[in-house]
């Protein structure tokens, strides 16, 4: 078979449209990221014509957009199995296959990658380049100026080629966005550019200083001088379809050997008419009918949790106006869409920027307002010293919305929110809650409006599994639920989620084995009602944890310190945590039978240990 | 008294004088910060001629330069005791003063901080304005970056004195710095763009669309054109110790009510000839004598941790070639600059980017190096979802060598090294352990050097309490170290610095109570030595915990976790751990008296425990 290295542009083109196709059709199936990794098919076409996949690092920033990449690799036949459990992955992975490179999830990361690939190519002498994929999206997260700072100074080869479809996840936010754009309609500059460099051509030797002071002057109009300020080469705007240019203009990039950035224009969706140039919608989407672009998801009886909360939330924001709140690139994704709708001037996105968000409400909440900072449980660890140092350090008391608490099913490894009980509960003055059901939401976040520190409340994705079986309580600070008692000495202890898995899997137990067990909402994690439990322990002296987070440090760290500072013996504890690994992707469902957390398999968990 | 407001200029130069002469004064006496915070008294004292403290938020990145405004508003008395326990702290402090708005010590935050406060202030419909004084030093971070995506956008009224000292805490690094270096040079650029101004304001109504045009592109050629591209006013750059120039332009700064970057061009250690124009050396100093500048410190007999630190790496360095490292700003701090010098093109100083320094190493790590991630414990936080996500997750043999872990003294809350164990503990494929003395520290870093997947190392500021009292021992993955056996039924589990704290009280309560206690050096804390715990479990069930570190989730965190998967019911443990609070400045002795971790007390803790 011919290596693509080895293809026309004709073939290319063939090439390009059969990989849009099998996208269409797969993700169409399983659900997927679909419209930016239709546009970028062409740019990722062109690196693999120009770079060398076999040994050439190939970067791909977040990797939601690379499936032309696994396509074009090794993956062709297992690509329907995209985004399933044991299948192939959402996003690049180096365990799925050697040509990827390293793994990407969170956005922002890959020029520091590239930056450390070039300092061990320099080192070892090797002849290779490392080459990034980016969107215009990434540019905003601060991580990206930290690692050009370093690459414009040390001027190592790197090829960055930005990908700007003009969207980032919803629509374009910032400063950095605005110039972009005005880039885009600079190609009189362009011109000017080109006519300047002829010019210098023509001076002689001797008026070398004056040239480079003309030079100096005239390169600044240009439109990349943002990037050209910082030491980067910019080459661009130019048609991110057009694989001719494409491949020109990487050939010319990779000869510079120094570090360019290929500004290219996509669109988009591109190939798939419905999508084409639409914003948020087509960026991840679940299976749909590929004529009518409809859903084919049933839609689920149930409210997600995200729904509830950005409900509660508007409910709560009309009658208090010092109610306000950011998002971090994930408008739609978090439900603060709605409140940025309904509240232009009190709800922001401040683009993937988690650090800035945090901070920034903070100083509102010194202010006297009540922000609300909505963030995924993992993209949140990107402001963890922003919670400690300028929130919990100032006692400010902002409030942090966690979203995709637990597992997330497809997006997988990157994205599985397991970790924010253990880094959070250690950080002096904050508290931890989290709701169990929707109509507890409410009394939860009401409770969290008006408390006056830092806390953080956890809520998975999708829908909660317990719907209100026991009437939702009015929330007092610290005081965990004592749902019901029991006639065993078992006691299930359950945290946000959890709670709901501990209700049907007592529901198993008494069923098939008769055992009644007693059951508490913790309601908080931190601070802990000792009192609570300390009279528990007086009738229960076997203890199960059901939350939504890994073991260490988490839940079961909590209930594990508690129990050596009052010396309880007789208790033991066994928790339905994350054990210590991460956690694959897949169907939330599968993914939990592997973990051996399906309600079934843990019923066989609580009677194997009562042997 | 005569307020600041109402001063003429020769009034404001006296009183920098004398800001100068109290700051020389006790800064020589307390040590603390002192070249930045001399070079900004005027860059201060115009900000309290122009604005008012008492409503518009002053906010200080970093806030060690803030020393002026301290003594201007309501601490010239108290200043004598800078940075000693109970006394002033070396940063900006709200629980101080009502004229410190935001507590700062990590840098890079003041423009989120100046966005929050400008959001809230037009919610509230108020006339103040936030005020930021930032060093260029700061201008590295990501999240500034974030941050001025988010203002440049909003375009509310900031205003942002950027203190150029071009030198950062030690010599200037990458593109940025470079950037405002040439901007220094750049008063060509100045009067051109003064006399486009001019021009434009001569030409028709009519022709303003061309005249857009020709401000567009002569704009450009200003020298702030990095910070006017992402929509932010620039004026400068002007000289930060002219009085009369720095409140001329404040004043226009105030009335432009939007964002504006005015750039001060100020000399580091101003007034105090010998630490004039210094590098990193006058960056914070101990006491030293006023005429000769030297150091009054008495040179300890004990190296230091970072010392021993940077020897042995340097050893290491030499004879394996795939060993390379970086610091985020700290060269000497870290000890990092030696390995610098001897090896400049494998030890690179990334300014302030600990994201980039943790996701770059982790690329080198990809290709075969072997990176060390030397960065101080407080300041590892600002990489943590890299540490997850771009090292944990790809099983990338990176080596985080965890300085200043512990209590660092008078640097205070913002820099206590509490939480690194519990926030990495957490994490799966991370392993942890920690050096107990010098020879020690040898060992643990040639396991560590020969470890193939991500490991964390911490040590002390200052030197281990223990001088090798025990000969150190070849490192096993795991394994834990039994130093001595006990008589009675008392375990000590130190770990890193912590097993030199149990030494000395397990010889003080061998003194004092003839009680002969048994001691481990827990080496590991992640994973644990199981088999070594379980067997000491039977000899001995009063365990205590001796650990620089937060007890939530730390050492204490993974005892309990231990005791409760093996059901050891008759153990008890105490730990001598960092409660849940942050913890104050002062003195390292002074600090751990008020926590009551002094030897002595730490011996009356154990025999109050045995009643």
């Amino acid at each position: 078979m011919k290596s693509i290295k080895e293809f026309n542009i004709e073939e290319l083109k063939r090439l390009s449209q059969e990989i849009r196709d099998k996208i269409i059709e797969i993700v169409s199936k399983n659900g997927g990221h679909l419209s930016s990794t239709l546009g970028a098919v062409e740019l990722i076409v062109a690196m693999h014509k120009v770079f060398d996949v076999t040994k050439d690092p190939f970067i791909f920033d977040v990797s939601h957009q690379a499936y032309a990449h696994k396509l074009i690799t090794d993956r062709w036949d297992k690509f329907e199995t995209l985004r399933q459990f044991n299948g192939i992955s959402g996003f690049i992975n180096p365990k799925e296959s050697s040509y990827d490179y390293f793994i990407a999830g969170h956005s922002s990361t890959s020029i520091s990658i590239a930056l450390g690939s070039a300092k061990a190519i320099k080192l070892k002498g090797e002849n290779r380049i490392p080459i990034v994929l980016i969107g215009d999206g990434s540019m905003s997260a601060g991580m990206v100026y930290e690692a050009l700072n370093e690459l414009g100074d040390l001027k190592l080869p790197v090829v960055i080629i930005l990908n700007d479809n003009e969207m980032s996840i919803a629509k374009p936010i910032g400063a950095i966005s605005n110039y972009l754009s005005r880039m885009m309609a600079g190609k009189f500059y362009q011109k000017l550019k080109k006519k300047t460099e002829q010019l210098l051509t023509y001076l002689p030797d001797s008026a070398s200083y004056l040239a480079k002071k003309f030079d100096e002057s005239l390169r600044l109009i240009t439109p990349g001088m943002l990037f050209e300020e910082l030491g980067i080469e910019y080459i661009g705007p130019i048609d991110g379809h057009n694989l001719k240019e494409l491949i020109e203009v990487y050939q010319k990039a990779k000869e510079l050997q120094k570090p360019v950035i290929i500004h290219a224009q996509t669109l988009k969706g591109k190939g798939y008419k419905i999508a084409e140039g639409s914003l948020e919608h087509w960026h991840g989407v679940g299976p749909f009918d590929i004529e009518s672009g409809k859903s084919l998801k049933k839609s689920s009886e149930k409210p997600n949790a995200t729904t509830i909360f950005s409900n509660i939330l508007l409910k709560l924001a009309k009658r208090d106006k010092n109610i306000v709140g950011v998002t971090a690139a994930m408008p739609s994704g978090t439900g603060i869409n709605r409140l940025i709708e309904a509240f232009p001037d009190r709800f922001w996105d401040v683009a993937i920027a988690e650090q800035h968000a945090v901070t920034s409400m903070s100083a509102m909440a010194k202010e006297g307002f009540k922000p609300y900072v909505t963030i995924y449980s993992t993209f949140l660890q990107r402001g963890y010293d922003q919670i400690i140092h300028d929130v919990c350090l100032m006692k400010n008391p902002v409030k942090f919305a966690i979203d995709r608490a637990g597992i997330v099913g497809e997006d997988g490894e990157t994205h599985q929110g397991a970790f924010d009980i253990s880094y959070l509960r250690t950080i002096p003055n904050m508290t931890l809650i989290a709701p169990r059901s929707p109509k507890n939401f409410e009394k939860v976040m009401e409770f969290v409006n008006n408390f006056n520190f830092p806390i953080a409340f956890r809520y998975p994705r999708g829908s909660f599994l317990d719907d209100d079986r026991y009437p939702p309580k009015e929330i007092s600070f610290g005081k965990g639920e004592l749902l019901k008692e029991g006639e065993s000495n078992i006691l299930f202890i359950g945290y946000g989620n959890g709670v709901g898995k501990a209700i049907i899997v007592k529901d198993l137990l008494q069923i098939n084995s008769n055992i009644d067990v007693a059951l508490i909402d913790l309601v908080f994690v931190k601070p802990l009602d000792e009192d609570l439990l300390l009279d528990l322990s007086k009738r229960y002296n076997k203890w199960f944890i059901f939350s939504d987070s890994a073991k260490i440090g988490g839940v079961y760290g909590a209930i594990s310190e508690f129990l050596n500072k009052y010396r309880l013996k007789k208790i033991e504890v066994i928790s339905f945590e994350y054990e210590d690994e991460f956690i694959p992707h897949g169907k939330v469902t599968d993914v939990e039978e592997y973990l051996e957390l399906t309600p079934k398999q843990l019923v066989l968990r609580v009677l194997r240990s009562l042997k």
